[in-house]
């Protein structure tokens, strides 16, 4: 899998005279844009995890680019004016680990470039295209088998010409070593190299370098103001359509997860085929686990474990697993998801007993300790936060009671984690469950609990309740393999993978920020509208509103949600026993501006009962 | 979810004069396929159940088409050479159900344009392009909103040319009613009615069409000798680019699972977002569970019941779910997947017993029967291929003794389901496993319990032992709700529907034949170059073969696997305890010549140690 991609943006731009004087090329704005910024999303979305860019010229554009994006890492070419692509390529070398995607900095292009080079078989090949005609082509020559023989701005340096180098290339470490030794071993008489020079040079002699044609390639380079102009007129409308047609319909899923997914997460499940039980994967389910865990714990803190299976099945496990035989657990339960944990303990035939509260106010924590006090439980569970009603539970506080009482704490987590910042030992959670399709905007198909590091230990000899969902067994095997126990949900964790770098990006308390800006134009409307909260606006978790049904005989759930599912909205019945509500999440890749959208729809509705 | 299509393959080609004279146009062939069954090829491959034909002239050939693709159902048109294009359309209406994509049967188009409609918001749109220059260009004007005014071939009929027809459409049941109402109306004035004229009159009454229009389409229509010439130089490259650039990395996975798929179902997965909890999703899962109870039994005879989880989960479920607090179950242990369901009798305190035999040899049937009448056994449960070694067991003779005996079978079909054919009431099989992501072809992350009907009540009232796993609460659930209790793996699901619609067209004979023939060029292949098979031939199950690890010692597994990967195909190691081995599966969407290939690549290798 290709996880790094190397940007050389180094030059001077001097073609472009006082546009790029005193500012990177690839920052040139196309619609509303810096190209470079628009190829850096387009990296990210096909799943890179490191963009280092080598920078020069004006780097400190890109010193604010990092700010913003946490995946660029820059690597700085002090000669950059003396020693062109190749001297900028040559200081980025050193961070890349396998293999990268290197692009020039000055390009805008259809973003499938990247798919066809991720896809190549080979693992050395340059994208290049048909006849641009742009006036400034660089052509190459190729052999029989498509490897690269030599390359020229002038058509007749060369004795046939296949194609156009577009400046997107797919290249190993080992490769782009020997380009930096043919660097160096010619700084003498080729002092400003272009990076184009050293792989024609070294695919010549040993090492081959691929070229892959897509004869009708939508890119262009900018290096002047006809390029410019043909960029923003022609090339970038044309890529925004190529890109559009391959986008998928947008449906804003207000019910409480499986969550609105971005186009990035959906198409991250189109992956070659791979056998779970190789290393490759092994590692990316590693590196899955390891990001999970740094969402809620320091580094080393948290293991977290991996299920295929939905929400429901990481609660089972915990339940299943944490509890000793002489355990004894209190379950509190203000809502269905406590009610759930309940009856697993009940299935399990685990000694417990509830704590039980409505869903509508806040918990009696003081008489939740008392129980904790009194009742010699060694385990606590509790629902972070209470899709019944949108309730957030106040966790910290009565874990915190737990930890200093020596009970063993289990949190379902299922709609908190990855929307409310968490840190499990800071909040004393010792397990808590979460699934793939919530808060961390991944697909359906992935259970995990978190598992505090010594806790984790503490459950290697408890019995075995159950085969699928044991917690420590499951550990046990992936840490012993690199392998998990059974066949995992490959493409769901291929998009699992994507949600976390997505995630990373907007950062836990950003995705929080918003999803509370989202909360508020919700809030605000639903007043304005005049319709009833039965939970009070001090304990909304600002992911799920329960709203009470209006009091009109002509409303009818049903209408109001085939209404908004016909303008792309889609909402979700109440879950409460004793009063007709229904439920407004705001869980997933939803804008306020969507939320906004949904509002004047439900305003509407509301005006015709 | 778009599920159906119509073809307009009425008319008679008479400008392509000898050419179509005794042949329809949509059998021209282009890259040696006729462009329909290109065309009906990109149809299934996007999701189409049913693929409508209307035909008209030389109908037989579409006769012979549909014996190849069972989806297609004909509807001919007997005035087909009176009534022109909406005289065809008119009698395939009737068979549409909720909505259709509707084509002319002489297209030569991009499948991106599929996409494209099946993805937009609009019920009724009409695909259209900018300018082709084809010459015989249908132009559209519209409103403001992108709605159908009007349209001609004559640019000065319209006000403002907004795009071109294609001659792809979206269109709902209501909709195509409306327009064959309106062709009955005007029967008398215009016998011989477009299609799209009917269109652009209902549109520019009372029901808007709308238009999109993608600037850079690629697609031509063949009316002419003009048009196939330029569809044959240009227009069908193109389109072949297009495709391939969209197309994934071929790894061909030769471990027993996951299995190779199709890029089809791969893409199945990206799929606009929806809540599991619609109707609309609920009724896809029914659909998956019909269509694979209709893989193993008769209509009305089988239940599937679906679980997020691995085909372990599937086994786990059974176990724990279909043997009552007094029963006895006997398991066959001939490998590591009747060791595993003995693990998880043993944690759930079932009481069992096993019945060992090595994985090599043919269980001795006997001694089993004999086990069987002896000891008190309710139920029994055996692998039916058991991928340890890739020996077939004779589950049928077992399974019928069994209820002869009145025991009840749970058969472990994880690795059998989809490539050997199964009645599960002609082969007496109670419950039976299986999962998404083998023989069936789709992606991982369902496991599947089929049940006997009668078999499925008898457990109604057994003690639940775990939650997650619970066969009858999960049926019950669904069917109650039509919906599944906890969140499924949905964009698995959707994969899973598109697997079933690939496996429909093999058929499972057709599949287990193809699976055969790999094998044998395999078996060859591993015999000339003097390696050797444990497990005697006569009883391989033709989809996994075990062979020994050849006697050199410069011989290292991975240095084979490391090999093959490098070529695009993975290998698996082996799993006896007694005898070192390595395993080759040709589960999955691979072709014999593939199978060949990695022959070539094995005897290579051999050749250096």
């Amino acid at each position: 899998m290709i996880t790094q991609a190397v940007i050389m943006a180094g030059g001077l731009g001097s073609r472009l005279g006082a546009r790029t004087k005193e500012m990177p090329k690839g920052f040139l704005e196309i619609g509303g844009m810096p190209i470079v910024e628009q190829s850096v999303r387009k990296l990210i979305a096909c799943g890179i995890e490191d963009i280092i860019i080598g920078t020069g010229h004006c780097k400190e554009y890109y010193e604010e680019l990092a700010k913003k994006y946490p995946c660029i890492k820059l690597a700085h070419n002090k000669d950059y004016a003396d020693t062109s692509s190749m001297g900028t390529l040559a200081v980025c070398v050193p961070l890349v680990k396998e293999s990268a995607l290197i692009l020039e900095s000055d390009l805008l292009y259809d973003s499938i470039g990247l798919n066809v080079l991720i896809n190549e078989m080979r693992k050395d090949v340059i994208l290049s295209s048909g006849k641009t005609g742009s006036g400034d082509e660089v052509y190459l020559q190729v052999d029989g088998d498509c490897n690269l023989v030599k390359h020229s701005k002038k058509k007749e340096d060369l004795e046939s010409i296949y194609s156009e180098l577009v400046g997107i290339t797919k290249l190993t470490r080992s490769t782009l070593d020997l380009m930096v030794k043919y660097m160096n071993d010619h700084k003498a008489d080729q002092p400003k190299m272009e990076y184009e020079v050293a792989m024609s040079a070294i695919s010549s002699s040993c090492h081959k370098i691929g070229v892959r044609k897509v004869e009708y390639y939508t890119w262009c380079e900018i290096d002047d103001e006809n390029h410019l102009k043909r960029a923003v007129e022609q090339i970038y409308p044309h890529i925004l359509e190529n890109e559009s047609i391959r986008g998928i319909r947008r449906e804003v899923l207000l019910n409480p997860g499986p969550a609105t997914t971005t186009d990035s997460v959906k198409y991250a499940q189109v992956q070659a085929d791979i056998c779970p039980r190789e290393n490759e994967f092994g590692d990316i389910m590693g590196w899955i686990s390891k990001e999970l865990s740094l969402f809620v714990g320091a580094p080393g803190r948290v293991e977290t474990v991996l299920f295929g299976g939905s929400g429901t099945a990481g609660d089972e496990a915990m339940i299943s697993s944490c509890v000793p035989q002489d355990g004894k657990l209190l379950i509190v339960d203000n809502g269905a998801y406590g009610k759930r944990m309940a009856k697993m303990a009940k299935i399990y035939g685990i000694d417990y007993d509830t704590f039980v509260s409505d869903g509508i106010h806040r918990i009696d924590v003081e008489a939740l300790k008392k129980a904790i006090v009194d009742g010699k439980y060694t385990h606590m569970a509790i629902v972070y936060h209470e899709t019944t009603t949108g309730i957030l539970n106040p966790v910290p506080e009565i874990c915190r009671f737990c930890h200093e009482h020596n009970v063993v704490t289990i949190v379902d987590a299922v709609s908190a984690f990855a929307a409310v910042p968490i840190d499990m030992d800071r909040d004393c959670i010792d397990f808590m469950s979460s699934t793939s399709n919530k808060n961390i905007q991944g697909m359906a198909g992935l259970a995990f609990v978190f598992c505090r590091k010594e806790a984790l230990e503490s459950i290697k000899d408890y019995p075995m309740r159950n085969y699928y969902l044991n917690i420590y067994d499951q550990h046990h095997y992936f840490i012993k393999n690199n392998q998990m126990r059974f066949t995992p949900p490959v493409q769901t964790a291929y998009a699992l993978r994507q949600a976390i770098l997505e995630t990373k990006i907007e950062t836990i308390e950003g995705r929080y920020a918003r999803y509370t800006a989202c909360w508020k134009v919700l809030v605000e409307a639903v007043k304005r509208i005049g319709l009833k909260m039965p939970v009070p606006e001090s304990e909304h978790s600002h992911l799920i509103v329960t709203i009470m049904d209006p009091e009109s005989p002509k409303y009818n759930f049903n209408d109001l949600h085939d209404f908004a599912r016909e303008h792309g909205f889609t909402i979700y019945p109440g879950k409460l026993s004793d009063a007709p509500t229904f439920r407004i999440a705001n869980i997933g890749d939803i804008r306020p501006e969507e939320m906004r959208e949904f509002t004047v729809l439900l305003e509407q509705y509301m005006k015709t009962i």
